[in-house]
């Protein structure tokens, strides 16, 4: 059977990566990666929808025991990506999407170099201050620190396979899309096996 | 602006690249690279649009001035790729489709390694039998050596970039169509200057 492949979508926050992953997930065969979180739920909130619930003992065993792909801490929360959880998709031949900032990507790189690493940047930087101002979550001066983030992190895409201008989104959609298609065709092991049936055939 | 880039389309004789590559250029907007040959016109062949039709002295000086990417002798005829037509087409940033046999695919690549190199494979060896036997240009004999060509060719499926299985015309279409909107998106020197242009702005 064939096995699924891991898509990173990463990138600056308000490059448009979420509402990307969303699509992805409602118009292809793939599944989203769920975090691992010691945060309580929030109302509404379904364990092993929106997050996997644990205790921080759980969360700490799973960093002991090597079973995250990456994880921070947050406002003295844990977050993390369960790798196992992962794996077993990709075994049973699901495509994973993975939304990450670029520091967890970075991270969850060097765990797993095989996947395929995607940079959703906006179209510019004065296109990028709009959209985090239009969504009012942030002060004047914590948009400007995130874009100084930004500037700083993009320098990282070099680590990346590709990269997504969103400036439209059904565009940028169609073109992650493209690249997950087009990752299929990779000549791999897969092919190999094809190969020898051929042989066996004449 | 944007350079284009060199899709080479190969495969064994009777898997559909010459099929495919027509559907590329009518629906996306790609060009065929034209051959250069010494062969005399057929009826109805127009230069740089069939071949380009030349002199043997003209061929062999296309050879030693290094202007061809690969070329071949058949039945005393030369064939062969104009390097420089390919490449001026990719500077006015046209993406370039060059259908090829395995041999010649393998001679392009020592030149041309940049090129992302699609393998078009047959879905089995009963199949491919089928499609040659209906063509009905080959004698049963010859089939069975085309048959064992490509059991040994495809071998170099390795040197290759990605591999789509032609079992449904318009699916193998689909997926070479998502390689090259794929490949736009590679991490690559042009998204370089968009970032130059991000700390610019800032």
């Amino acid at each position: 059977m064939k096995k699924g492949q891991l898509f990173i979508v990463s990138g600056p926050s308000g490059a448009g990566k979420g509402t990307i992953c969303q699509k992805l997930v409602s118009e292809m065969d793939v599944e989203l990666s769920i975090s691992m979180t010691t945060r309580n739920p929030r109302p509404g909130e379904v364990d092993g929808v929106n997050y996997y619930f644990v205790t921080r003992e759980e969360f700490e065993q799973a960093i002991q025991e090597g079973d995250l792909l990456e994880y921070a801490e947050v406002y003295g929360n844990f977050y993390g990506t369960p790798k196992k959880k992962v794996l077993d998709k990709m075994a049973e031949g699901k495509d994973v999407v993975l939304e990450i900032d670029i520091q967890g990507a970075l991270k969850v790189r060097k765990e797993y170099p095989q996947g395929i690493y995607i940079f959703i940047l906006p179209p510019s930087m004065t296109e990028l201050r709009k959209r985090i101002t239009r969504r009012g979550s942030d002060s004047p001066d914590s948009i400007e620190l995130r874009l100084g983030k930004t500037l700083s992190e993009v320098s990282y895409i070099d680590k990346y396979n590709y990269c997504v201008i969103n400036e439209d989104l059904e565009e940028a959609v169609a073109r992650v899309k493209a690249i997950i298609l087009a990752e299929h065709s990779r000549v791999s092991e897969q092919i190999y096996e094809l190969i020898k049936n051929y042989k066996e055939e004449v």
